[in-house]
């Protein structure tokens, strides 16, 4: 089975062209212009490469081949949507490889036995509204309210926020996607693709420490209540207790603020964040015992008052082990062993993780970047991610 | 020789409503109007004191009483600017106590041998101009440039800053001054009344830590560049090298600032400050040098950028050798024991250092709060100070 490499690459270039912004990288927005640009250009290529296309309720576009067989679908694709300055590969490279692939089978080998659909998702990001996963969410029936903004920004787009029920399938068999790692630990490893065997579960915790604020000149060290000395013990301690663990834990502070914020003044308050994940339940919990249990300590040690907040709580998926086995083994038939990795970002297969079985191949990221103008991946390496999912796909559909 | 503590308690009521805010505290911000109130109030109880009063350049207030030898002059008082919601004594006390014990001592003992003046000094706090110390630094002549803000304020209430140097004095033989301590050392210690030996040098410094933004959940703990993890370990060094330096040392982490500031990003960099305060310049260096180095060193063990600039370097003021004699004499004949101590924060003391002798009393800050409208004194405590100051004028000017 061929496909056109060159082809992929053009149409990134045409779907990173819609929504470019002055000062660098594209931003398509749910609902906004570039975005409704974007849709109508992927339902073109969609019906070039002889798909039946469809918007569902959210406005996510669907390409569908239909199959000799009854049957559930097999789907690839991936999100529309970008961060602003996003990069070219984030979500198109699922939905332009997706397309080219099944496009590629359709002309090789007719009809597929089960019915192949490309799907270009609607939105993952979170990068306009208050809402992430607003596609797949749709897909599986999982929304539950609609904020006004974004009920209002589909009016505009001709979209009816009382339909969003009827996006929802359970006639999807296998949702199978590719996207670039988005991390450095494929290129540091020389790993030209790899499997993902879970998507991180994630906890974010809201860390607030309080102490006094104290004249900075006129009060010893040992008669201070110092929020951000201890902040900065903790601090430490999370990274400590993130390291030992192990991978795939990770533990980042991210945000921070103090108050008063004054050069002369010892801070009296602190507001940090934890962002904590891990593949395995059990781990991520772990960790999150871990740092609640040193902050704790920490703070009795000096005498500050400690409240910690769990702002968000996502467990763990992993995926599909059929689907996994498949991928792998397209992979060989393409000539690479691909190692398993676990992913450290969201993605919509998560989420479609609870109505069908999912799988994802993730390409390297050069120097690990993405979200950014910078995100790159060796066009070789981008070659054979499509390569290995068009055989998945024929192992799937034929 | 007598003075009434109740007559001081009544006269700082009197001041402290004067700009009290709806939120608590008072503020006379230079120029402003509570500003202009409580210098009239304090002309008014230096006119009914029998002195003569005069305003000079910058709109420092002085009260004098002719003394009957020729030479230079004995001067107390304090400024009378406040922060915004300051407290009830930081500065008012210094005049209040000044006017009050020259008054005693002008009905008790009449005419001086020395010439005693009161000031009521215009500025100290910086609290409204980026500025500070302007009025001790009109004093001394030290006023250099006027910014265009400050020299429509002074325009306003019929200033001319075309005068400044006029206001300057090389007639001041000691400058003696009643003050409390804003912080909690002598509480801490049970000491009612402190000598003030020398005003600490201060160093702030501005750290620049640079790292890379990565994604929280894709960057695995070991190909991190995290500045605030980095920020972390050099705040924790900062608290510890001025802990083992020992007292006076004193250093600061006040203000922060994280970049990107996002939950779900590594830092990719931060800023912070350090306030360095040391009553020896060779121990204020000391603890520059080692915070300087250890921070380089962690900047090279984790790879991360670093920047250090120095924002501002004040050297430390020693107090009057004879005049701290004195005051610790006046203390004794008053009853009690006077130790030396080092004042953390800066006083016009520091300033007038530079033309005349200084010296400083402190009595204790009640749970070290100042700044704020907690800012108290025991009126024992306030009374005692009072004494030992009316014996300290008596000792220099009869």
């Amino acid at each position: 089975m061929g496909i056109d490499p060159k082809l992929i690459e053009r149409r990134l270039d045409e779907l990173y062209a819609i929504g470019a912004e002055p000062d660098g990288g594209t931003f398509r927005p749910l609902y906004g212009d570039a975005w409704v640009e974007g849709v109508a250009r992927v339902e073109r290529w969609l019906k070039d490469a002889g798909l039946k296309t469809r918007r569902d309720a959210v406005g996510n576009l669907w390409g569908r081949a239909e199959g000799a067989d009854k049957g559930k679908s097999i789907v690839t694709g991936s999100h529309i949507d970008t961060v602003r300055n996003g990069g070219r590969l984030d979500g198109a490279l699922g939905i332009v490889a997706g397309l080219t692939a099944v496009e590629s089978l359709l002309k090789e080998k007719g009809k597929p036995r089960r019915t192949l659909e490309v799907v270009a998702i609607c939105e993952e990001e979170g990068s306009r509204f208050a809402t992430n996963f607003w596609g797949s969410r749709a897909i599986t029936g999982s929304i539950d309210t609609v904020d006004a903004d974004i009920g209002q920004a589909m009016r505009e787009r001709g979209l009816d926020p009382a339909k969003i029920p009827s996006a929802a399938r359970d006639d999807i068999d296998t949702f199978v996607e590719l996207h670039i790692e988005q991390g450095a630990v494929l290129e540091a490893s020389n790993t030209p693709l790899a499997v993902v065997s879970a998507i991180v579960g994630t906890a974010h915790l809201e860390i607030v420490v309080t102490g006094r604020p104290d004249h900075a000149g006129t009060t010893p060290m040992d008669l201070r209540l110092d929020a951000l000395a201890g902040a900065a013990a903790m601090m430490q301690a999370v990274e400590s207790i993130a390291r030992s663990l192990g991978k795939p834990a990770v533990a980042t502070v991210g945000k921070l603020e103090v108050e008063p914020d004054q050069i002369n003044v010892v801070p009296g308050k602190v507001v940090f964040t934890v962002d904590l994940r891990h593949s395995d339940l059990g781990g991520r919990r772990a960790l999150e015992e871990r740092i609640r249990s040193l902050c704790t300590t920490i703070s009795q040690e000096r005498r500050l008052g400690l409240a910690i907040r769990t702002l968000q709580e996502k467990p763990p998926v992993t995926m599909d082990s059929d689907v996994r086995a498949l991928l792998a083994r397209a992979a060989k038939e393409c000539g690479v062993q691909a190692p398993e990795m676990v992913s450290g970002a969201g993605h919509d297969a998560q989420i479609l993780a609870a109505r069908c079985k999912v799988g994802m191949l993730f390409v390297p990221s050069v120097g690990g970047r993405s979200h950014c103008p910078e995100e790159h991946t060796d066009p070789g390496h981008l070659e054979l991610g499509a390569r290995v999912l068009v055989r998945a796909l024929e192992l799937l559909a034929y």
